[in-house]
């Protein structure tokens, strides 16, 4: 396979724009991520476009309005871990020698309120649980397990606040305190209010080029060292992907994943200069950390106890403020992680800046048994 | 690139299951192609799964009932075209040698009535025309420029639901006279209701494999000779694709897919022995057959008369029934195209078997101007 770099990207601040459609939200990164690489329109040659519920080719009446004639576009959808899928298809083909440069597209102009947007289906899969509710459930369990607390748990969304009020694109831009977080309402305990990811809009773009060409657009190619895409049985459901640490066997999902990508660039989490993980709950980043393997089962605690995933830590983790602080659109998600890891591997990230980040993970858990992990250099 | 086979297919009867999900419905294909194959499930590397409709990871939610822990799974949207863009998916991962044995799947529970399942933003791009409305002024111009008339338009539905009687796989088995589609009710003139396809359920599936690897499990690969897949800009919408022959200057989007697919597999239209083609209404079907360079411009009525696309004609289109009689469960439709080219290169189509028949085309148009036309040979 080819080596590929990510040579262009942007991203609108994800939030509610109630009175934009979602080509008006997606067009300016698309529009952003060419000029951030220099490459002009002509010279893409095929498109991956994330979404969940932007209706039928999304990516082609988006792309029309950046003038796409032409182009091959393949709309893409894979519950949270989208935009992620869009990203490694881009990188596929171009890795595999099929196409040079490839524009990867994640957005999300979300209705208001997850659960009036699930189909019947999904519920009868999901079975009685809410979503929070089963995140919940993990947490306790690893409470029980583990000893890990509520203050724990909150101090993640408290890092996560505290690098969104950092983030010019982050959703929510306010500090909050751990007395804060868990005085918030509570939704399904431990899980309260500010310890889960919100609705919201977003779009996010990268453009992707085989490493031989991005030299010619950019003196500053990240390189994509690896691209992992797993699935569980969807009767495992959530669990399986956040709980492989104290609820099952083997290895979770996520650790397989991870460990996939590991091989794939030929480095181990001691490598790592940061992670973009899956917080859509604050409970679930806590149990990532161990299912990535950047500590041992248990330990997630102690990690955000000592700030080691935070600024100066050893591996910060969601710098960007994660999906708690930055937000949520769903089929943005996976790209605006890229997004944000490129933009730490070039060191343009200000006071949230991760000091000499050469390497960046990226991991999105679907909901339904789907789970996407990157790892980028700094090449 | 590679050469690539299809070596299992499989489909279940379009119709209307109201007491089935998604799961229930595509299931069984999965297993059928499996089995067609002899490929056992622990042999299938990756899966892509196109649908429009279906929740958020449909394709983990299916394939997890056929033990598809692990794999990863890309759930494709494409418009009409969703089901070949997921097998051209397939294709090209193992074309480019990324993997040996890829599943396509098509599948789809559709709503009961199209309308109440598109989202505002569709309908904003659409404009205010509903769909039929939009081939019905194709049709009419077509009526205008050429002569052609509602009895040649007519008699593309008479021939369908003449194919589709002998097709047990079809949503309808009925055949039906010039007369009662001229008298059935108008929907927009010129388009009765028996010019319209179906709404329906269904699912259906393809294996693909290396062409080396393929005569490890089977005596009769079929061959991936071309894929090709296009966008037009949603701007110029449906009028784009299906009147290219009248209403523009250059190429329509449809015969730039077509002449993409015949440059690929160093084919012309005189070398096809069969077409499935998009005839989501019986007009488009007739302007299809000019699009694709069956015909010229302006003779599509002429081919229909002479029953020169026909059983027995130099080059019989949709034997299968087509989208009007065999249905048109979106995510299905593509892949289901396949299935029928893949019986008739292997002669098992009784009675509405194109003899000899050794290259077929398929070609799916999307609403939001996507095309993707796939060429398939018995190799």
């Amino acid at each position: 396979m080819r080596d590929v770099a990510v040579i262009g990207v942007d991203m609108i601040r994800f939030g509610r724009y109630e009175d934009k459609s979602v080509e008006d939200l997606a067009t300016a990164p698309v529009i952003g991520a060419l000029r951030d690489a220099g490459v002009p329109w002509k010279d893409v040659e095929a498109a991956y476009v994330a979404h969940e519920y932007q209706g039928l080719a999304a990516g082609q009446r988006i792309l029309a309005g950046v003038g796409a004639s032409g182009l091959p576009i393949t709309n893409i959808e894979n519950a949270c871990s989208a935009g992620a899928t869009a990203f490694r298809e881009a990188y596929l083909m171009i890795a595999l020698g099929r196409y040079d440069v490839v524009l990867a597209l994640g957005c999300e102009k979300m209705a208001r309120g997850l659960i009036q947007q699930l189909p019947d289906d999904t519920w009868r899969t999901l079975g009685t649980d809410l979503i929070p509710a089963q995140f919940a459930l993990l947490a306790r369990r690893h409470m029980h397990e583990y000893g890990t607390t509520r203050e724990q748990f909150a101090k993640v969304a408290v890092k996560a606040h505290k690098f969104g009020a950092l983030n010019p694109y982050a959703q929510y831009r306010k500090e909050v305190t751990v007395e804060e977080v868990i005085g918030s309402r509570m939704v399904s305990d431990p899980i309260t209010l500010l310890m889960c990811c919100p609705t919201g809009d977003g779009a996010a773009a990268a453009l992707l080029c085989s490493m031989d060409k991005a030299r010619q657009y950019t003196g500053r190619p990240i390189k994509v060292a690896a691209s992992a895409l797993n699935s569980t049985t969807y009767s495992e459901g959530i669990g399986s992907q956040n709980f492989g640490t104290c609820l099952r066997e083997g290895p979770s999902l996520i650790t397989v994943s991870a460990r996939e990508a590991y091989e794939q660039a030929g480095l181990g989490p001691e490598d790592l200069d940061l992670v973009e993980l899956h917080d859509a709950f604050a409970t679930a980043e806590l149990i990532h950390y161990e299912e990535l393997d950047l500590c041992r089962a248990g330990e997630g605690g102690r990690l955000i106890d000592e700030g080691v995933v935070d600024l100066g830590g050893k591996i910060p983790v969601n710098p960007s403020g994660g999906l708690l602080a930055k937000g949520h659109p769903l089929g943005a998600t996976g790209v605006a992680q890229i997004v944000e890891i490129v933009w730490q591997l070039r060191g343009v990230c200000g006071d949230r800046q991760v000091k000499g980040a050469k390497v960046g993970l990226a991991e999105v858990a679907g909901t339904a048994g789907v789970n996407a992990t990157h790892i980028l250099l700094n090449s």
